[in-house]
């Protein structure tokens, strides 16, 4: 390295030793949280607040200041006080003209305003170069270390050098800065921290809506049939039989419907013969949210194994199987080995298990930090081929545990087939349209579609 | 973009396409594994050492000097040499002026010196520019590319240019620095490597006491009351049936202890009317191993589970279940089905397989890359409401499991109540004073006094 | 911060409030992609493409120019046509002189080409500064915003200063770039997003290769040896007993086998005297595989515990013991508890129970967020520490089970013996030598090479 590199870096470098100085308006929680944090890691701060004592919270160190003195000594003010404030900036409009100021801002509810916060601030501030960042960091979190819940700073703004004079200072709270673009993201940014788990809102509204469909299915056809036709009361059924009757039904349904969209998909493309087109709104909405509906799928998948192995511990099963044998006595009867229900009742629960330990591992893979940590054909690979080998293995899981049974008379009670049947519906679709799909005939068209071929194209480039 | 911005950058960026120079003092294990992962992302690298022969084990590319003229080449300077030999630093004063020191050395003791190495180093060359990095990456994950253990390089110094340039090093290498402000933090980053689990020290010793508390209380109960009473030899429960008393126990309590110190901070927060009052110490630091309290709770759930699932592979208990079925034959006596207890059972066993499934969506919810993805407000919902919900689904099912057992003097051993009673104690504690504080008459006030309202307000701002 | 610092970054930062410019030839999946999350992201884009009609499909907001025109808007061209076109580039070499080329390229099979395409491109126009970028990114990532994959963008090149400028770039759209070198990784980053698993190869094999083996000879014991010898059909047992003696077989091997390399290691340095001789191939391979053996060895732990769990369910075995009952009731005889074979039964599944809790823990802090988020030092207790209980547990839990069962010669099938006695070899050999090197006589000459004494030095330095 010349001297004449090591020149630049000193121009480039600001002010050496000296510390930097950034301004915070206001001295609640989030503003002394913040102060706190970045006299941590260095940063010189000034408190601009209509009461210039020191308090005891405000952290050591840091000076307070009337608001134009305070800003006069930073190029950086963050504005840390509520939005219904932020009138009392106009008559410092000329001071704070050229500065870079930062919303911090949140919000109580979503879309509160029709304007965010930000877009609010830069109106009432022309001059001033407004950047919207650290509204998704807690006050908590800054002061205490614990970045547990996000180390992620969204960062907008419509001046890029102040966006970037910011996001070297997330960076140096041990942040990490995410650019979202012009001020036009706020809202969205502002609405974030108010979100409570969106992409999971139609899964779990899904699985609710055929937990309690099911439910009553289950409740119609093993507890109220029993008691109209025999009169027992098999009621405590609701607390474990019940369950895991619907458990394994939704976590088959749930998981064929991960499956349903990207095959809806190849049949439309294949139609259409390009890809270029937009799918319907339902169909990209549906494919976004399929991690989180395997997920839940997972769930219930966890649970009816629980449900399955507490079964020998249960005393309603531990009667019926001392039932058996106390019969058998007193009959002085034996039963032989069955040979092929042996086969049956082995291969059902094996299928279970591979099924369910395939399952598992696909949950693992979704986990960010495994799916950041692998390339984008080992992604794939686990979510679609282990993904379909799942699906088939639970599907094969089902019908075996089915056998032969929907051809009895008996297993149809009050002319409703039992509820696993139901259960096997969509799991095949998918399963057969997926292995017409695979023939040649099909596959090497729709190949070529996703590779960019058109039937009728459009314009030629 | 315009001429006059790409003039800047070429003035911004360093010596274009020449590489960048480091120093490295020291030919041990860090200093070869440092130059070779520098080497691999574009630097290039000059040794200081005594011997400026080039050995076998020096990564190819790299150029060894003499001290003087290494430092001469570079503006940056790794120290990797213990701290014992920093001396012979001294007649090099001159030629160290104004360059950028890294200190990279650990100690192989907590706080094994008063005074951090960082700091003794720029004690001892006061015209260097010290800062401390990269002591928590080890050689051979540098050598290796296996940077599981940890891509956190922490930084700190009083410099902020030279900072800014060991930071600009760690990013190139594929490293995340972490900025950690003055050169006074050097000994905490220092002792960082040296540390085990610091935040898991008191969870994991309360529970071990906790576990030899309640092991000798069921020892006594059930092993050596038995054997006095009625000559019976139970030893062998100490394996599973004593074990699997202890996991759910202090599965419960530790739960519980998660869930108490918020509720006494509620309680502090109301009787002092602010929350601006620091808390006492240890309520503090409670609070903040939280999360470890919980995971080594989910750790002793796991195991009851697990415990609980293999009773009927046990030959002691496939033998006294024969045995019932025998004695029920014998007696030509066939036991009916008894619906009250059918319902106990598996309301029980239900509530404790909810309870689970909730814990360990509590144990995901705190890996952390998944509480990084999402935002502050999933991460309260999931902790807090989901998190009580399984307190109160654990406390119920251990309620239930006891049923009126307590009211039986049979329950009783040498007035020695049953074990699990105990561990309901904090739980209802926590319950019950939980459910009092969400009265309106209380959750009000909290409230206002969670968003800063004061009942004595000490200074008006 | 004084005025002159505020000078040098209004300088140093690119044209202030205008957006910066790109430039994207091609205008394909990737190249809409990209240009997609760069407008998001505050840049201006310009297609050079040969058909400058502006498409429905191309993002709004983006230009389409010639592609002469395009490539003199911006410093940086992002080269998104496959390889094969590349050629047309070369009319263009004047004006793409002294441009940044972002070759974001990828191929359909590994070393398609002896050439990387980022180096056929820079030999191509040897005026541009060519960087390698973007290959690993899919362009329905980039779109859709869903970056699970991964968010790491590989970069690489001979320019430092065009690097730098790609990588400015890679960050802005909140992904992480990774600097790997000069150009001559451009070959590897273009490998990178083709490989499936490179580092799961060995351990998946080698768990195939002994899965087929201990099938075919647990296939010969339990299935054709007794239906030869006493005609009975077993063959049910595939799909459950054999699974479940295969699997825990293969998770004290695979386990035996992580912990292997290391007792090898310690043997050879004790023996060179030296830690600075490399160690033989295999060797370095095998002990970088030790994390994926490990985890292989999990998920047949896991399979075991739940083929384990389900026993209970099983109508063989339901069959087995209810017959025992019944056959006791017959006789009129009543077994009494045998307190020995309690005492084995319970502290055999004991132990099973606790080494698989441990091997879970194992595998969770293989997590890479949970690795990232400890020390060497912890790291490096849970691998090894906890990794040998965990050892020692499951090779006594298989030890118990085994009991004194091989001193019986009805435990040897065709002079076969059981095979869970092949699983405890290796196992028991790991631990032996271990044994044997926690002796201070072995210890501490090892300790010391470890720390860089070498008994025959070659150099002195």
């Amino acid at each position: 390295m010349n001297s004449n590199s090591s020149n630049v870096m000193a121009l480039t470098s600001t002010t050496s030793n000296k510390k930097e100085t950034v301004c915070i308006f206001g001295t609640g929680d989030f503003g002394r949280a913040l102060a706190y944090k970045m006299i941590q890691s260095g940063y010189s701060v000034v408190f601009g607040s209509r009461q210039t004592q020191i308090s005891s919270l405000i952290p050591k160190g840091a000076e307070v200041l009337s608001h134009t003195e305070a800003a006069q000594k930073a190029p950086i003010i963050f504005i840390a006080i509520p939005r219904q404030h932020y009138n009392f900036l106009l008559p410092l409009a000329e001071v704070l003209h050229g500065k870079v100021l930062v919303d911090v801002s949140n919000n109580l509810k979503l879309n509160q305003y029709s304007q965010s916060n930000a877009e609010y601030l830069a109106q009432l501030i022309p001059g001033a170069r407004v950047v919207k960042a650290f509204n998704t960091v807690s006050a908590w979190a800054l002061q205490s270390g614990t970045l547990d819940a996000s180390r992620q700073v969204f960062v907008c703004g419509d001046d890029k050098k102040a966006k970037q004079m910011v996001m070297d200072i997330v960076r140096a709270l041990g942040l990490t800065p995410l650019d979202q673009g012009s001020l036009l993201a706020a809202q969205e940014i502002e609405n974030y921290p108010l979100q409570l788990f969106p992409m999971w809102k139609f899964p779990i509204f899904l699985s609710l809506g055929l937990t309690v469909f099911f439910f009553f299915y289950s409740l119609i056809r093993d507890v109220i049939y029993p008691y109209v036709n025999e009169k027992k009361d098999f009621s405590f059924f609701i607390a474990i039989s019940i369950a895991n009757r619907i458990c394994p039904i939704l976590a088959l349904i749930l998981l064929a419907l991960v499956y349903l969209p990207g095959v809806l998909a190849a049949i439309i493309q294949l139609y259409r013969g390009t890809k270029y087109s937009r799918f319907p709104d339902w169909l990209d909405k549906w494919m976004l949210c399929r991690k989180q509906l395997g997920l839940v799928a997972l769930a219930f998948a966890f649970l009816h194994v629980l449900y399955t192995l507490v079964l020998p511990i249960r005393y309603y099963v531990r009667w019926r199987v001392n039932g058996g044998v106390i019969s058998q006595v007193l009959n002085n009867r034996t039963d032989p080995l069955n040979n092929t229900y042996a086969w049956l009742s082995d291969s059902y629960v094996a299928l279970g298990i591979l099924g369910f330990f395939l399952f598992v591992l696909l949950g693992i893979t979704s986990l960010p930090s495994v799916s950041n940590s692998v390339n984008w054909r080992e992604f794939r690979f686990v979510q679609s081929k282990l993904g379909y080998l799942t699906l088939i293995l639970c599907t094969a899981h089902t019908l075996v545990y089915g056998g032969n049974r929907f051809l009895y008379a008996s297993s149809y009670r009050w002319y409703l087939p039992n509820a696993y049947m139901l259960s096997l519906i969509i799991p095949c679709i998918v399963l057969v349209v997926k292995f017409v799909l695979v023939f040649p005939c099909l596959d090497k068209p729709l190949t070529r579609i996703r590779q960019g071929w058109e039937r009728n194209p459009r314009y030629s480039e």
